[in-house]
Parts: C-alpha cells; structure tokens; sequence
C-alpha cells in the first residue's frame, strides 16, 4: 500500500533483496495474473473461450498495472486477493473479455497455481545461492586434502580428519538438499485447476483439456485430481526448504565454533565493516553465522507448520489453507537467505590450516589413543586395551604432558606393540583412514551435478 | 528501503494496518531512538554524561529522519541494525555529544529493550482488540440468557444450554487472556542494560543507577540482572500472545462451525464485498473465522519456537537470539490481528435464536435423555437405566421419531419414573442447571476489568 | 525396566499393539544386536575380522536375552545405550571374539543403522495400514459414482458432486503418501558407518568395503559418506511420516464433520462399547476421528522438531542428534496411528446416501446458483450474472424459498436463459463436470499402486 | 499391560524414574480415582449423594486394583480411559453404591482434573531437582566471586567477568522460572467439572457446591466456570515447563561450551562408567549437557503444540483436548528431566579457574580494549577512538603479540591517556563493573526463595 511500511529492517540481515522481490506482493500479483492469462489462453485452446477474448485477456494481464493498496483493501472484505485483482482485470480486459476472466476457476485456482509458479521462480533463486555454496565447498575440498586437523565428537576432539572431508560433508549435504529441491520443482510444482467445488463443472466436458493446456503453458505439472485439500506438495516442498536451510546452518555452526578466538581455525570473510561490535574494538563476530542460526530456526517453525497442516476441511478449507500463504513466502526466503548467506562465508571462509594443525598436535597425542588400543587389543583384550590408554590418557591430561610418555610407563604397551612403533601410532597423517576417499566421493557427485546443472537443464531450470 | 516490496496482501487480511505499523522498521527504529534517548538523560542524571551532551543526543534522537534503506544495508553487514543507527545519531547530535551516544551499552541492550518498547505499544492495540471483543461478547450474553441452544461435544448434540452460557464461556476465556498478557505488560517487560558483556564495566560504579534511571524514564521495569541471555520475559510474552490468538481461534471456530448451513445458527456479520465467493453467488464464507484460524496456526508456530529458543550461549548468543525479532513482530501482529477480526464478528454477529431452539428440539428429545437415565437409575441402577435410555435412542433415531415415543413402549420406564411425567424430564427449559449462573459469573468478572480498565489505570495504559 | 511403569493408557487410543513393539526398547536393542551382528560378518568378508570370531558375536547377538533395566542405567551413565549392549555382547561372545565386537563402529553407527532398522520395519506395518485404508476407500469410490451429495468448501455448501470424487480426493492423497513414503524406505533408508570421526581410520583400507558388506547384509543403502551430522535422511522420513498422518486426519476430519448430527451423511462404524458416551446415552462421538486428530496434532510437532533439527554440530552432535531418538519413535507410532484407525473407519464406513441427496436438494437450487450466472453471462456480462444470482439466493435463503422462484422473479433471466430451461439448470445429476472422471484416475492409481505391491516388491518389503 | 512394552531406554537418559512414574498409566488411573472419591464425598456434603454411598465409592476408589491392559483396551473403544475404569470402579463399589459413581460429571471431568493431580504431583518433583540446581548454582556464585574468566559474546571472547556472575546469570534464570512454576502450581491448577456440557444441569441446584467440595477436597482452585474448551492453564502450564527447560539448557550449553578442550574452563563430574566413548579412551564427552539438550528440543516441540491447541470446538473437542494428555505427561518429563540432570551437573561441576585466567590472560589485553576506547574518547572522539584500538586490536592479533604493545606504537595513546597508565587500563580486575553487585543481588533472591520454600509453604506443597 502507498503508506504500507516496510519491513526489511531485520530481513535485510538473512535474506536477501532478490528472494524478498520474488516473494513480495508484487510477484504474487505478478503470478496470479499469468494464472489467468495461462488459462485464458487454455480456454481458448479448448474452445471454450473465443480467442479474440482469450488474447484481449492476455493484454490486460500483461498491461495490468494495480495498485496494492487496492487489492489489499479488497482481500481483507474477501478473504483473498484474487477478487479484487479480478475486479482490475475485468475493467482493463472490456466488457466482452471480462465474461471469460477466470472462467471455470475458483480464488485458490489462482492462488494455489500462483504459488507453485512464486516457489519455482523463488526457487530458482534459492539454487542459485545453493550452487554458489557448493561450489565454494567444492575449491576447499580440493584444495585442503592435505591439511590436517581435528575432527570433534559431542565438541570434544575425536580424531584426526583433513579440512577436506569436513569440507566433503558440508558439500555432500547440500548436494543432497539440491537434489530434493530439484526434485520437488520437477516433479511435485503443479497447476490447480478445480473450479469452486474441484469438479470443474463450470467448463463442461472441457475440463481436463483446460488443466492440461494450462500446465502446458505455465510449465507446471498436470496433477491427477485438483489437490484443494490434498497438501502434501506444498508441506514436501516445505520439508525439502527446511532441510536445505538446515544444512546451511550445520555449516554456519561449525564455522561459528572454529571460529571461536580459542579454536581460531576458520573464519567468516572479513569485509569492511561487518563483524565488528558497536562496543568491542578488537571482536570479530560470526555475524553470517548468527544470522544463518537464526533464519534456520524460523524456517523450522514455519516448516513445521506446513508439514503439519494437511488436514483441510472437504472440498476447501477454513483456515488451514489461508495459513500457507505468507508462511511458504518467509520460507524461501529464510531458506535462500541462510543459503546466500553460506554461500559469502564459504566463498571467503579463511582457513587457518597452521593453526588446525597446531591444535591437532596440541592434544599430545591423544587423539590416537583409538589406534594405540586397537593395536593392543589383540595381546591384551579389546576392554583391557581400552581401560589402559583411557587411564594413560587421564594421566597425561592431568600432567598435561603428551600421551606418548604416559604410555611409556605402562608395561603392557611395551611388551604389546610389536615392531610398531609408539611414534608410527601416534602420527596423524596415517591415521586418516578413507578421508581421501569420501572427499573424492563428495567431489565427484559435485562434478556430475555441476556438468548436469550446466547442460540443456539449467536452461530449463532458468527459463521456465 | 525505497525500493523495498511490500508484504501486505495477505497480512492485511489477518492483521491489522495499525499492528502492522506498531511493527515495523520505522517502529523498531523508533524505539531504539528512544532507548539511546533515554539513556543519554539517565546517564546525565547519574553524572556520567554531560548534561548538554544528554541533551543534544535526546534533541538529536527526537529530530532524527534515518533512510531505512541506509540502516538496512549497515544492518546486514553488521548483524543488527544498531550500528547504522549510531553511527546516524552520532552525525545528528554533532562531535562533542556523540562521545557519549550509547554510552556503556551495546546493540543488544538497546534492540532488547526496544522489542520491550515495540511490545508493550503493539499490546495496547492487541488489548484494545481483545477489549473490544469482551464488550461484544459480554453484550451477547446478557442478550441471550433465554436463547436455548444445543451444546455440542465431540461435534455432537449433547444437552441443552444457552446462548448466554456459550458467549460467557467465550468472555470467561478472553478476560483470563487479557489477565495474563496484563501481567505480563505490567511486570514482565523490563529495560535491558549490561554493556558489552553484562557487568556494566563501562559505567563504572554508576552502571545500576543507570539502569534504574533508564527504567524509569522508559517506564519499563527495572530487571535484576541483565537478561542477554535469560530470555523468559519473551517466551512468556509470546506464550500470553498465542494464548490471547487461542482464544480467539476458538471462539472464531465455534462461529464458522455455527455458520454451517445445516446448522445456521449463528453468522459472521454480512458486509458488503463480504466473504462473497469468486464463483458461488449464493455462499456466505466464514472469511473472518478462516483469517483467524490463519493466523492463529502462525501464531502457535511462532511462538512454540519463542518458547523452545532459551539456550542462549554464554554471555550474548549467536542466532538464539536474532531469531526472536521477527518471529515477536509477526506474533504481535497475528494475536492483534485474530482479536481484531474475532472483534469485528462478534459485534456484528447474527444470532437466529428461532433456529438455535428448532435445531434443539428436532434432537426430539434425545438430548434429554441423560436426564431420564438419572432419574431412573435410583430405580433401575445406573448402568441399566443408561442401557435402557441408550437403547431407546438408537430406536428413536434410527425410525425417526421422537424419543419420548421411544421411552414409552420400555415398561421400565412407566414404573420407574414416579410422579414426574416424561414430558417434564424432555423439557429443555429445565434442565439447564448453573449455566444462568456460570453466565452472571462470566458477567461479573467483565464488569470488574471494564472498571478497572476505564479507571485511571487507563491511562497508564496508553500513557506508557 | 522390570519395575519400569507402562505408557500405554493413552497410546491404545490412537496407535496399535504392533507399533507400540516395533519402536520399543526391545525393538532398539534388537536392531543394535543387528548391526553388530552384520558388521562382524561384513568384517570377516573384509578379512579385518577373523571368521570364526565373527561366527561367535553373530551367535552371541542371536542368542542374546540383555536385561533391558541393566541397559537403560548403563544409557544414563554412557550417553546412549550402546555402551551396555556392547558389554552384554562382550560377555555373551568370549573374550576371544569380543575384541572384534563393534570393530570400526562408533556409538553412532550402531544407533543411526539400528534407527533405519526400527522405521523400515515400522514402515512395514504403516504402510499396511496405509493400504487398508486405501483398498476401503477405493471400494467406496467404485460404490459410490452415483451418489449425489453436496461439496462444501469453508465449511459451506458449493456445488454438488459425488461421494465417488470425495472418497476419490482421500484416495489420491493416500497414494500420494504412499509413493513419498516408498520412496522414502526404498531410496534413503541407509547404513551408518564411519567410527569415531567419520573417516573409518580404525578399519584401515577395508573401511568402504565393511560399510558395503554392511548395507548388502542388512538390505539398507551404502551412503556416499558417513552421515553422522548429515541428518536430511531423518528430516525426510518424518516429513513422509507426518503427511501421511496428515492425509489420514484430512480425512477423519471429513468423517467427523459429515458425522454431525445437523449433516449425518456417514457415519464411523458402529461398534459395541464403542464412541458411547459415559452420561449421554444418545451420542455417537465420532471417536476415531478424535484419536486421529489427536495423533496427527503430536505427528506435526515431533516432524517439525526433526524437519528444523539438522544443525548438528562437527563430526557429532551433543544434543541434536539426541532428540531424535524418542522423536522418531513416537512420529512412527502416531503415523501408523492415524492410518490404522483411518482405515478402521473407512472399512466400516456407513454411508447414507440418501441423507446426502436430501441435504443437497434442500439447499433448494442455490449450489446451482453458478451454473445459472454462468449460462446469463454471455448476455448479461459476467458481473451482472453473478449479481443477479447473489441476490436472487439472498431473497431465496431470507425467505426460505427455492432458488428457482427467486429468480423467475427476475426479467432479465426470463431473456437470458434462451431455450435452456431453469429445471434443467438446477438438476444437479448434469452438473458433475469431471467428478466421474477424477474419480476414474484415482482408481486406476490405486489399481496400479495395488499390482505393484502384491508382485513380488511385496517380498521385497517383507522379506527386508 | 501385562505385555506392553517399555520405552525407558532413551527416556532413561534424559529423564528421571521418579518422573516416569508420575506421569504414567498407573499415576493417571489413580489421579481419576481420586477424582471420583472426592466427588463422591463432595456429593454427599453437598447432599446429592446419600452419604454411605459415597463412603462407599471412596473406599473402592482407595481398594481399586485395575488392570491396566484391561483399562487400554477399553480406552480403545471409548476414546478415553475413564469408562472401563467407571465400570471396575461401579463393580468394585456395589450396586447400590454404582449409581452414584461419577454423578454429574462427564469423562472430560475426570481426566481434566486428573491432569491437574498428576502435574501438580509431578511438579513436586520438578521443582525439587530445580531445587537442587539452585542450591548448586548459589555455592558456585559464592565460591567465585574472584575468579576472574572471560565474557563471551557471539561466542568470541567480550570482557572479563567473574565466574560468580556467570553462574548468577544461572541462578537468576532459575529463579524466574521457578518463580513461574510455582505460580502457575498455586494458582492455575483447577477441577474441571461441567458434566456433559459444562451446565452441571443433572447436579441441579448443587452443582457449584459439588464443585466448591471438589476443590477444596483435592486443594486445586474453583474455577468461575467449568474449561472443557477453555485451555490456557493447559498451555500456561507448558510454556512455563518448557521455560525452566529451557533455563536448564541453557546452563548446560554454556557448561558444554566450557567442556571443549580448547576451552576446558569447567567439567561435568567425572563419574565412573560416565562420559566414555565407545572407541576412544580419551574422551570426557558432555553427557549431561547432551541430554539436557535433546530434552529441552522436544520439550519445546511438546510446549508448542499446546501453545498452539486452543482452538477447541463448542463445547468439548473431538481432537485437539484428546492431543494434550500424552504430550503434557512427556513435557513434565523432559522439563524435570533437563532439571535433574542440570542439578547434577552443577552439583559436581569442575571449575577450572586456573584455566580461565589463563584464557583471559591469553587473550593479551585484547578485551580490554573497550575500556582503553572509553579512556581516549574524550580526546579523540568516540568513533576515532574506537578505530585507533581496532586497528591495534587486529595488528595485536595479526602479529600475536600483546595489544599493549600495538597500543605503544599509536601516537595518539600516549597523547591521549593523561596520568592513566596503560597497564591499569589493561589490568582486568579493575574492570568488572557490576558484577559482584549482580551476583549478590541473585543470591539475595535466592536466600528469599530458599527462605520461602523451607518455611511452612513447603508442607503446603508436598502435602498437597
């Protein structure tokens, strides 16, 4: 509305300008109308409407230029704003169109098709932020297969692993969530068209040939039945936002923790600035991170709403239905601006690789305690060899001197090792087990994504 | 932002264009203006501002016209939109006072206490919402205390009751909201000031009477500790928020489920461009009740994350606490925006009293029949007196007579009744038991806030 | 625990025996006996594990009777119940094996692999219960083509249809739900293994070899990559979970609505002591219907806590990955829940179609109120028909009269119609647009979906 | 029953057993008996129940041993469990007594105020371990008022603080919550009792006497009017539960945080068998921390469900009160599960104050640098000042030596700090503001509570 304020202030933080435009009134308004115009130009494919009027139509939709304030007036008397923006199409349509506006469709015909055609558009936006992140991952994959570091269970350290394969995980993660993504734009985005009660009365035997027709046009699926009350593709879809969200805040937390000044092993891009505290000259804030946390967290709830919403009422529903609207809008954004903004964090993340080793080495050894207690569990016992670098381990922490010399002291260890040697046990890099091999795994589905999304696909992906 | 979209087409059918403005950008900004306003005469007052310094902030916080676009380009690189704020008013009040803006506080001090600001203003538009609800209802009970209607379990005819009974159990459960989101404007919306880290360090030993100085020039209560990360004043915020919005769903509920053509008992009011369908010229829609139970489904999504978001880290957290402000704007907005169109329904309700008492009595009787059990099980014993009532009921409604026919050809019944006849025990004026009384308590109560309310503590009450 | 207290009182209403066991502490640790088992057979296929010590554990794990209160106290202690099983194990193999017991394997491994084990097996019985209520619904969609009843949509009377394309709309939602939920268990149910820290360090070069022989052992999927923080395998299954409990509530809140004593058009079976009232002896609660909505509510919660839970923190979570545990559980059982008393309802569904005809016939013509302003816009324009219409049903229902006096009182209809008759406009038997021919395209669905399971995939879902 | 299987072997580590029993079957049937003695009694003081016969029924209500297998499989049938306990409970009492068993009340009656007995019961019990957690909590906030460590923000080092003033931030949040807790136990917790339709109508005159006796018999309020739909105690009850878990995880995520080796300031105890891993012998994981974490997530996903479940329909719901039962008994678990295992944490917490001088130290002045800002300020202004102590920070921090050092090298320093020496400026224990005020401000209020709580109010409490 003219005077409607604005309500960027804290969305500017974790979403991004694009994802607000393509989710804002204005692109609702936008894909209401070429609903209609789709189906206009259906009808007239059908026969059902004269194409004189079908083109006529077509015009005003393409002209049509409404006010918002308008329509928002007109939805809150209505319930929705499809009547007011049919109201304006009528006018700008003539006397003679206007009969055919809307012909056959019911107000969630309209918005229910408007929002498949707002999630694939936004979604396009969303695996764009997707791809950058992977392949920001991607170039630290193969760039870190040699660096070392500390691979940490329940925020403890466990064992040695590569940045490559910590790097792997996040990148087979989001692999994972694009792939359900683009599943569910490909198969699962479908026209509605049932007409007031999902009969299609209205259009006589031409019905099916309408919905067909206008799937064709908008480039949707054709669905098997009109899906008024049958809600699972905006919950999957919802789900499917949600976990992509999720894996982006997997990422952001773990840069968050390295980025703790007393692990200090990767770092958000420092940009002029950002970061810094209105108070705290020297800190240096994961403000990506916070704000990715943060974005995670509503898309939960608001996913968690949409996946628990399918109980509509009949054949349209009281309440359950008006609740996705503005639910599934704040979705993509929150999804794609947690994306956006791991994405900028990964594609500047400062990796400390000295100082990942420098904390590796730090634990004295203790990290390949594991390897030194199954190397002695076939002299003393699985449980005997467990108890006995878990009491050296103890020890060592306790004089804060290096796992090697307190294993030195236990008998056992001497007359159990072999030929090997303490010091072939406790070094890092031959203890790495398959991280080259999962991180060339990750690599390698990332290589025949990208060769996928860049072919004839990514046409379709954009032109649609 | 200039160019920023707006978000109001289907807001503006749950909400309000007050909520909406009570929660936006130029409010939040607003408060934060008043936060560093007030805590600029405080720290004057304690003698650790200047006091022409304390002015020209105060001055320069009244005057301030800040580009929202700015602050929210300075927000996301920041992480909250303080900085772009201070770095705005520091411009405002000039080189020599600036020194002193924001002196010993840091951003989440003066965005936490300005999401109280923005609170406690948004709660006096959800109050007079729900204070206008109480009128309407507590009109509809003192006009209904003879309008026998059907009272329904499990979605089932049960007993008789009134009309009275039904709109006081509706302002029994609004007046209990209204107790508890008082209390909690009242006692649980608290200034935040802890500096960088939470002792205060900044101001030296002056950091409490700051404090105390801030509360009271905010009229805010003044918190024993900093709260950072002690974050129950917003989940019990956001917990009396969905329970306002509960209460309203409910009621809205009852009204859509009344409207039911096949019950028709009670209607939303008919407005003109009201709840007419796109395509059905005959449909009266429940448009408020779907709005409601919109927005009360957003409100329990919104706020069931509000109430599981208390683990904090540390001293201030990163993204625990960044996801509080929109989620408490949105909440503000669709508790506000459910009394508000549960308000609206129920001062323009249509109450058909004739068809309240025709429903009732075409049960012929049926629902009476608890009260033959009873009075026949002295006779009969309770399970075989309920037996032979419930025999008699399917009887009655599977050959569609009246259930007195029913009850007349068991002989148990010609001998067990006593002197009451049958037409005594089925006639529904009778049984009613304490619903006129339970409606005068009801009664009672509103009377009681309604004093409250329109006494001097009305005016604390916009005056805050 | 042998003093541990039951948690059934509840759970009876809306779930089954047969869940309550598949998701139980004995289900648990059952599947964790499972993996150690597989994963010391798969190590001797590896040549890491001495066959005959592989021989012993997977005897020991077979014959293993574990003390479950020993387990749950050493859980407490431990974390996880791994720790106790493994003990157990230990014990029950020889200290010869049990140096091989757990090889390789982390806590995680054990428990995430036995989590896939529990939900294929509870799929199992949710997708029976799935199919039941798909073979009930699909008899009623072939019984009931020709039975006329009204669609409603906001709870209001619309258009006619049939009962076929209603029962037709819970068909293809179910099947819908079965295909996501197939698709589920048979692409992302898969193997955990990736020991402490997810490189397989512990296994040496045999590490990818184990975790083949481990997915082909146990009939789950090999990952890529460990997935111990990668979690969008159990975001995916409760999204699945929870839209099929959705459809489940869809349509026992369809049943529950038509109960309604003012509707009464079907009705939940009948049976002894069932949906009886403790005081009314008439009521017939549609007890079903609450129990599904009960679940479905606790569904949607649990599913959103998992769909919002993928920020595990590095290699594994310390609190994230916990919530799962009981979470998964629980949504199996509320899911299966729902469909089993859903099909329950629909096996005995008592339909009247006759109530059903009579309700939409005293809606007097006005549902064919659409079809009338349709056929007058080509003469009156599309906004003149539709008023014309409105008001005619206005004076129709203010006067309780049919729609067709209404408007033969006025001209313009006399000289719109042309040679169709009013009659012929209000038969609602010609105005079924494509309800038989959705309803043709859910049974073919179903009859697809139905081939395919009873060839040999029905094996292969046992058999898993 | 008697073959019902247990679920205590992930609860176990989360929960208590003390917890599981009192919210289990057995505790809920006893609950309902005891709401049929005293409404037998209260009958009979209110002279509608003949007085023998009401002895009667109190006497089988104290008798009753149910069979609890028995009692499911009915609860099966009649979609609650009070029916088949009703006809133990009339077998158990005799015929004569058996017609006056649950006079005027319906199923909802009995449960509802079970509900109410079993929480407040279980309430006992939770604040009891929020009891202990307290106590912990003080003795640390005495212990280490100089024990200086560092403030973290944003989870980067802040400011100095005091280990005190953490562990007040605790207290202090205990507190509130139990503050809350115990207010919703004093003034919430009610009977419900309405019979069918919440008219009381087959209680005649009497019924608000029943409900007085009631009351004061089981000591919970009267309420003004029967709540069958009406559920704000309900979701009152569950955000203050989720609340005080949220507290609990709080506290357990800063003492996780601590845990990490590169942290390594505080300790959960070290306790036999506690905290291994599986695999590696080194490893002290946060067992507590993990488990209190996953309660505190599903507690937030239980409290929000009832948050959001006020739309009950007219006058008892079929489905959203049905959603409460199993969801408030597994709330209650996991708010006073998170609580024990925090008690116990703080009970044996190892503080490692050494280390976090150490830390603090470590950090080279760097936090103080807001405090060298604040001191230049005035001579330089407050923007350049802030830079001049950014830009030493991050060459401090590039160059890994003391900001002392970088500061010596700024011109403007030496210029601008008067007769304050730099090592003042930089010497942390003169820079804790507030901090020992705040930390006795919360002791105080915990020597109040503690006062209150061991006066006669806590006979009130257990007595209840």
């Amino acid at each position: 509305m003219a005077d409607e304020p604005t309500t960027a202030l804290f969305a500017s933080i974790s979403t991004t300008a694009e994802l607000r435009a393509a989710t804002s009134d204005e692109a609702w308004v936008a894909a209401v109308l070429d609903f209609e115009s789709a189906l206009a130009l259906a009808g007239a494919d059908a026969g059902v409407v004269p194409t004189e009027h079908a083109r006529a139509i077509a015009d005003a939709c393409a002209r049509a230029v409404l006010d918002p304030a308008e329509v928002a007036r007109g939805a809150r008397l209505a319930g929705t704003p499809v009547p007011p923006i049919l109201r304006a199409l009528g006018d700008a349509a003539g006397d003679a169109a206007a009969r055919y506006v809307h012909l056959g469709a019911t107000s969630q015909d309209a918005l229910d098709t408007a929002a498949m055609l707002v999630s694939r558009r936004a979604l396009v936006l969303v695996l764009a932020q997707l791809d950058r992140a992977c392949d920001a991952c991607a170039a630290l994959v193969s760039a870190h297969g040699d660096t070392l570091m500390t691979a940490r269970t329940l925020l403890q350290p466990a064992l040695p692993t590569t940045f490559a394969l910590k790097a792997a995980g996040w990148l087979d993660a989001l692999l994972d969530a694009r792939g359900e993504l683009a599943r569910v734009r490909d198969e699962r985005l479908a026209v509605q068209l049932g007409g007031a009660a999902g009969t299609l009365a209205s259009l006589g035997p031409s019905g099916p040939e309408v919905t067909s027709g206008l799937a064709r046009r908008l480039d949707l699926r054709e669905p098997r039945l009109p899906w008024h009350t049958a809600r699972a593709r905006v919950a999957g879809l919802a789900a499917a936002l949600a976990i992509a969200s999720g894996v982006a805040a997997k990422i952001a937390l773990d840069v968050t923790l390295l980025m703790q000044a007393e692990v200090a092993e990767a770092f958000e891009p420092a940009l002029e600035g950002r970061g810094g505290s209105s108070t705290l000259p020297h800190k240096r804030n994961p403000v990506g991170g916070a704000a990715v946390a943060a974005a995670n967290r509503r898309a939960g709830a608001l996913a968690g709403l949409l996946v628990g919403n399918l109980a509509h009422e009949h054949e349209r529903s009281a309440g359950a239905w008006q609740a996705e609207w503005e639910t599934l809008g704040e979705l993509l954004q929150c999804s794609g601006g947690s994306l956006a903004r791991v994405a900028e964090t990964l594609e500047g993340l400062e990796v400390d690789a000295a100082r990942m080793r420098a904390n590796l080495d730090a634990a004295g050894g203790l990290l390949l305690g594991e390897r030194v207690a199954l190397h002695l569990a076939p002299s003393l016992g699985r449980i005997a060899a467990h108890e006995l670098v878990e009491r050296a381990s103890r020890g060592a922490l306790a004089t804060r001197t290096p796992l090697r010399d307190a294993l030195r002291q236990e008998p056992a260890v001497v007359t159990g090792l072999g030929s090997t040697t303490l010091d072939e046990l406790l070094d890092p890099t031959s203890y790495l087990g398959s991280a080259g091999l999962f991180a060339e795994r990750a690599l390698a589905c990332y290589r025949e994504t990208r060769a996928a999304r860049e072919a004839p696909a990514a046409t379709a992906e954009d032109g649609r």
